[in-house]
């Protein structure tokens, strides 16, 4: 006997339903899947300068936060700063890692993974050779970043590398800074 | 008559003079400019997750933070999420607006030139395309960022563009983004 089979409405904390839902409509039209963020900076004194996230543009519509988040800057006191805040790569660390992690928990949860628990670990190097000009040929930015996912769920040993390239494989911040994204710039007076 | 000068101590609130003393630094010793920074995510549920950024490596010692910095990602209701924090792509902006920021601010009090206020907007567009698999074709990440500076600053208009220039010239996060990083990616069973 044939019975009505009803989709999880949540997996891992993901309505997948809606999940499902979105892809449906994606492929409806084209201009609803696309997002723009932004966000407004200000700089304080010397190291310090904090960003307001207010609105977005997406699927058709100016959408807002509830309310605006502020994110604030610093740098530690080794590099001049008085440490009030996480520092600029260290927030490109968490942007990555927030973006893996969410990538890999959605994606797993529209297979129907589930997922108990993950704890992630990033670490990047840079030398401050090439921000103080000091050599050219050592870049500004990070050399290399190395990432140590720790997961528990309940799939064998060799799905959990999967489970990690769901997040590697979707990730915006990944692909972003992995394979580059193109920037311009324009200044005037204040 | 010759008289003593004395380099200004502070610029733009950046300790001009400790800037100098650590080139001067770098240039004697090559391990003391390379620098680890690191944070640790922790996944909550769905699209929450948290990082902890807490110690560091830097001139050549393990250093912290005075106390640790708790940095929140989540997503939009219209992106599945609780909406209780900025979300991963919004905070990569955040991170190249403060490092842009800062690179800039640094290297002109470096030079003596007085900068009095620097407001920046920054907006990236992504098509969800990507993310959802729809179209391969579509980048997930994000497929331009767009930057606009306003500075006020006692230079004429020419010089403004080169203050901005000091920054994408020297920061590590517009570097890393422009340009892309390696990145390696170990899992295991938690």
């Amino acid at each position: 006997m044939l019975t009505a089979q009803k989709l999880p409405t949540s997996v891992n904390g993901v309505a997948v339903d809606r999940l499902f839902l979105r892809s449906m409509l994606s492929k409806l039209s084209r201009p609803i899947a696309k997002f723009k963020f932004r966000i407004r900076n200000q700089w304080e004194t010397g190291s310090r300068n904090r960003s307001s996230v207010s609105t977005f543009t997406g699927a058709n519509q100016e959408l807002s936060h509830p309310k605006p988040f502020s994110l604030e800057a610093d740098e530690p006191a080794i590099l001049l700063g008085m440490d009030m805040a996480a520092n600029p790569v260290e927030y490109l660390l968490h942007a990555l890692a927030s973006c893996l992690t969410t990538s890999m928990v959605y994606h797993a949860s529209a297979r129907g993974i589930h997922i108990e628990q993950v704890e992630s670990s990033f670490e990047g190097d840079l030398d401050l050779h090439g921000f103080l000009d000091l050599n050219p040929s050592v870049r500004k930015g990070y050399q290399g970043i190395r990432i140590l996912f720790k997961i528990s769920a309940n799939v064998p040993d060799d799905q959990l590398r999967e489970i990690v390239q769901l997040g590697t494989e979707h990730s915006p911040v990944f692909d972003s800074l992995t394979n580059g994204v193109p920037v311009s710039i324009t200044a005037e007076r204040l």
